[in-house]
């Protein structure tokens, strides 16, 4: 313990790992589970935007389930993220999950239902969060300095606008866990293994962004990284 | 009848057609079942790629549960919209709906029971579709150059991905409709009604299309905008 202020991955394959009989739904989770901590976030970050996700490596049935305190706690474990981060009150885009944010209930209710009942919690709190925002359009405006942070709601709809945003640069940040921890956002790409065509481009991103988050915790920011106090 | 050669749309506001009494999803839809063919599909054109959904104005619980008929008559409609739009043997990615598609299995078994029936039996018609593919990379792979059309599964995967892309010059092309329709794809801007600030790029994007599909079609080009013969 404590013989690093920070720790860096590069990509596994989560196949490979549950081939070896061990249940394994992603690294982060993996870690997250080593430090006691089961319930963490991914945040994706890069110099644009940060998006926390209230779900990820779980199929798009099951992130359609997810509930208020579920993503009540998102929120406020971003809240506190960008805080760390040095953005003192954050802006914060709650996505919707259905088209249109469900369209006053023409296209789905858990936008209303499961939502909104979490970003007022949140807001009765002083987090500066409102939505449910259209998820076609919110990240868009967020890039255009609406917004500090986008929650989202699902895996694709986070990662789909994050890679497209600036696929090289964007890093994983693990949040909700009491290490600093943050990870490459590419995969294994077994095809190009030995051929010297991988960008390291992505690897140095990760490492900076967890230099600073280690930097900024070991000069005396109290908040650990969206830890309940 | 035939006193146009196509039609361009300007935005309506969905709650308020709802509001009047008359059961309203889009105009999409409305329009197709003027023209007796309720089974349209929405295709998002710009300069750099072509997304056609399978689903759109739909809860997302609802998308999820696309049977594999209808995910093929979409990639059948696409590949017909491909060819007319000048693509002879359009290169087609499926996407999947759960996140990395699925993950053989481990996150979710509609990518593996539902998607891949319908890329085998539309392959075994000639059509160049592979996939399902990581929603999250798909889109960037494809402007790079890999394919000329992207399925999309749900409203929100191929939105999100074109608004990024090309918000001001993103079109709204109807197909499987015995009629060229193209259409902006922002919404009313009640908020800035009035007041001198809307842009008009996304119309004049809409109508060059208009004229463009019309144009090929009268020059005689007989595929219809995917009609079955």
């Amino acid at each position: 313990m404590g013989k690093a202020h920070g720790m860096v991955t590069a990509p596994v394959n989560k196949e490979a790992a549950t081939m070896s009989g061990i249940p394994f739904s992603g690294h982060t989770e993996y870690i997250a589970r080593l430090c006691g901590t089961p319930d963490s976030r991914m945040m994706l970050s890069n110099a644009m935007l940060n998006v926390i996700h209230v779900t990820t490596h779980v199929s798009l049935r099951n992130a359609i389930e997810a509930p208020t305190g579920r993503i009540l706690r998102t929120i406020e474990v971003g809240n506190e993220a960008m805080r760390l981060l040095g953005c003192e009150h954050p802006r914060i885009a709650m996505c919707g999950i259905n088209p249109h944010a469900g369209e006053h209930g023409l296209f789905g209710i858990e936008d209303a239902e499961r939502i909104i009942p979490a970003i007022e919690a949140a807001r009765a709190t002083g987090v500066l969060v409102d939505g449910p925002h259209a998820p076609d359009t919110v990240f868009m405006r967020a890039i255009r300095g609406e917004y500090d942070m986008v929650v989202a709601m699902y895996h694709d709809q986070g990662h789909i606008a994050m890679k497209l945003i600036d696929f090289e640069h964007t890093v994983n940040v693990t949040l909700g866990i009491p290490i600093i921890r943050t990870s490459v956002d590419h995969g294994t790409a077994f095809d190009i293994a030995g051929k010297n065509k991988a960008s390291p481009q992505n690897m140095i991103a990760a490492l900076r962004m967890g230099v600073a988050l280690a930097s900024r915790k070991l000069a005396g920011c109290q908040t650990e990284l969206g830890q309940k106090d």
